[in-house]
């Protein structure tokens, strides 16, 4: 039997969104049992459900945690949630909480599967072509990388690639500042040559940040620290044309006519850009599977990372990456 | 009197655009001269002008060379105009040619000038505000930088931001993947420290990548390598949703027509993007005036490119930062 632990407190709108997201994908998955970790009275509507087990917490991690502040909070919401995968009584843990906290805790408490040299948090992310997302990893469990860590992290993201998004024989590249070998930093340049003779990887050299969006690469290698830069960079572009086309649309009674009469074209637009169905970020290399959902999530994005989190456990994503290590 | 060097060669269009560009720019400026360097074949429309000397190359610097490559390469195009600037025959150059090539050659023989740390690639890029250009750097002259060049990278993007960019007091920031003091590399985190106490400076803290774009910031200040990602990363992004945006308008008959309608606003929005404005990248804190421009640049492109070099030596850029870094 499949159980979820679902940090309820972490979300900017308390427990309502994610119950929400619960419900709806109750509907759909008649099975999967949960465990709701937060404030017992924000959670009252999940009562007297028989899949459903709720445990009260009285503390909320915040935002802006550290990690020994994370692991002093033992009565939190989010640490109950981890420590709940640890004991072996969830498969798998869905948050939409401190990220801080959240790479902490599940780095330290789930601990790195046998010979994983280190974790990667990697983040699926919308391309060019509608039906294709594209995943970096690392985006910020570590700001720097050895050449190693990042054979790690191609070989955790091609598992993540296969196995999630469906792709039979997934394309690894090496972000970098340039596509010619030798370009980049050296612990990039170190894993170029590594990868070269690894044939378990799809390896096809580096790729330049700018063409990582055109929907022709599935896996995207980074050092931590560039690869949040990178991810942060494409939301922030994204976030500022959106306003834009808004604002274009709204310029007068002739622009908004426009968009009424092209109003499909820029549903599907929206539609591709749409993040949410990616479900969250993923902490892979770890002994469980840890899901991290933005803070702003809304019922949909919940549903979509429950989703994850059951997809997840149900492929032995976790037994696949610990075979792939030994 | 003000004489700039053009290496017309690196363009991916040959001449072409950058003869066309300069006849535009000399139309608005009737009193600085040209020394153009390239192959005379392909120069001959710009003969018999009084303002403009011709010097014949019989080289090219390839796009992908490296310094010793390109210190072999004297009678290019790029080697001369540079060196130009070095002999003190003209004050600045543009080139449209090798990134590589143009890096080491501007630092090599130009040369930093005394106490700059060292020399901070920068490019201005758009934001949601139509009338802000933020710029950042570096963008790729270095992967990686001490605490101490990042403060000097402060202090060079200051003084583009106020001389060419017209700000006033311009607001620096640290990127970085969170806001709070103590978020990202140990080099910005040391930077963090020395800039508080810079009066010069009006350092205003960390920014995360999402956040560049909303056209609130001045200066963004970065190690190399990130910096290089984040400029990639939104040009990527941009021109995804680019090729979005013309396929939702070309959808079918009734997106057409809205296209009609709302073409207004998406000149705006179009114009507010273009890049071309920036006149390129430029390598500052070396003793003379080096600008690099796209590639693939057009002649309005061009035209804004050999603006900025004029606007720079106009402002006498390089005898400021010389002063600053006293």
């Amino acid at each position: 039997m499949i159980k979820i632990a679902l940090d309820m407190m972490g979300s900017d709108y308390g427990a309502t969104k994610f119950i929400g997201g619960l419900k709806k994908y109750m509907e759909v998955d008649k099975s999967t049992c949960f465990v709701c970790f937060g404030k017992k009275d924000e959670l009252k509507e999940l009562e007297n459900n028989p899949r459903i087990e709720i445990v009260d917490c009285s503390e909320i991690v915040p935002m802006e945690t550290d990690v020994l502040h994370f692991l002093r909070m033992k009565d939190s919401s989010m640490y109950k949630a981890i420590n709940s995968v640890k004991q072996g009584v969830c498969q798998g843990l869905v948050t939409a909480g401190s990220t801080a906290g959240f790479l902490a805790g599940s780095t330290l408490i789930l601990k790195n599967l046998p010979n994983v040299p280190r974790a990667g948090f990697c983040s699926p992310f919308p391309t060019l072509d509608k039906n294709k997302m594209t995943c970096i990893l690392d985006i910020g469990a570590s700001n720097t990388n050895s050449g190693n860590e990042l054979v790690g992290f191609a070989k955790l993201g091609s598992i993540y690639s296969k196995e999630i998004l469906g792709i039979s024989n997934p394309s690894v590249y090496l972000l970098s500042n340039g596509t010619e070998k030798g370009k980049g930093l050296e612990e990039t340049k170190q894993a170029y040559d590594i990868l070269l003779n690894e044939k378990s990887i799809n390896f096809k050299g580096n790729v330049e940040a700018r063409d990582c969006l055109d929907g022709t690469h599935d896996v995207i290698v980074s050092t931590g620290y560039p690869g949040n830069i990178f991810l942060k960079a494409t939301e922030g572009t994204a976030l500022m044309m959106n306003k834009m086309i808004k604002k274009a649309f709204k310029r007068n009674i002739f622009t908004k006519i426009g968009y009424l009469l092209a109003k499909k074209g820029f549903d599907e637009m929206k539609e591709t850009m749409d993040y949410r169905r990616s479900g969250g970020a993923i902490l892979l290399g770890i002994n469980g599977v840890a899901i991290k959902t933005h803070g702003n999530s809304d019922e949909t994005f919940f549903f979509h990372s429950i989703s994850l989190a059951y997809k997840m456990i149900n492929n032995k994503i976790v037994d696949k990456i610990s075979e792939s290590f030994k």
